[in-house]
């Protein structure tokens, strides 16, 4: 017989697991309907390494322009990023892509994309790009942690259905 | 004229910028490749919830049986997920799905994704999954920290190029 519970897993509570489908109400799957091609995630990773111009964009991202226009204009639309004119001495105006604060509160998730890729798809040379603390240089990495400080593991959260507000 | 970097970018290495695409070498592009469908990421969210036989897995996630069986193939092929048969009284043998090691270090990035959906694209009832440190009772989230323990938020963050070893 199996044990109900992987040694992985959450703490779970019997109410979450008896709901037939957690689909309709989750956040990971509201986060995936906005980000949730290979394509947007990528862009998303160049902006915070501080490009902001389409065919600079276009390029290290390695994908067509009218997928990059088609993905800046989904992401702009869910309000990640925002689109601001500028133009250069002698050219026509171009746009360049900025942060928002929804769109900046996505690090968490591509830092612990990164730190997964590095941990178990490593490149031959090991880990391409390093995140340090500029204050200390020590490395940066996404970490479970509870609001009173505690770096927790999976079997030590509790996953319970939120109380509904009415 | 705009400036190089938005405030919510990182704090980037001349080097890291130079490259014209980051993407062959990119631990997070890596990542997606294993995890890139919002099936794969939903699946990995029931294991993490404890849920482990196919059917289950299959309706919660809302998706069709052979999607949900070329995903759980993918999963486990990627390594992770693993896939162990059981078989109870007069039926015939099933399978059940566990989370290996490498599947478990997802966490954070699940996490990270949930979060996100509970700030950015919540639903009318607020969070609808509540993550506490069984130990103290507090929210659980994925935060930035640098091994020194310190929080670090996006422009603290030096993103650079990983010498490489030879």
């Amino acid at each position: 017989m199996l044990s109900a519970m992987s040694t992985a897993s959450l703490d779970v509570d019997p109410a979450l697991r008896r709901r037939s489908s957690a689909a309709p109400a989750c956040s990971i799957d509201r986060a995936l309907q906005v980000v949730s091609t290979r394509s947007a995630m990528l862009l998303m990773r160049e902006v915070f390494y501080g490009v902001t111009r389409f065919d600079e964009l276009t390029a290290r991202v390695g994908i067509s322009e009218p997928v990059a226009a088609a993905r800046l204009k989904e992401l702009v639309a869910a309000g990640l990023l925002e689109r601001e004119p500028y133009r250069e001495p002698g050219q026509r105006t171009r746009h360049a892509y900025r942060l928002t604060e929804k769109g900046a509160d996505l690090l968490p998730v591509i830092v612990g994309l990164m730190r997964w890729g590095d941990r178990w798809a490593p490149a031959e040379s090991g880990a391409p790009v390093e995140l340090t603390h500029l204050g200390c240089g020590e490395p940066v990495r996404a970490e479970l942690r509870c609001a009173a400080g505690h770096e927790v593991t999976a079997p030590e959260i509790h996953a319970a259905p939120t109380a509904v507000r009415r």
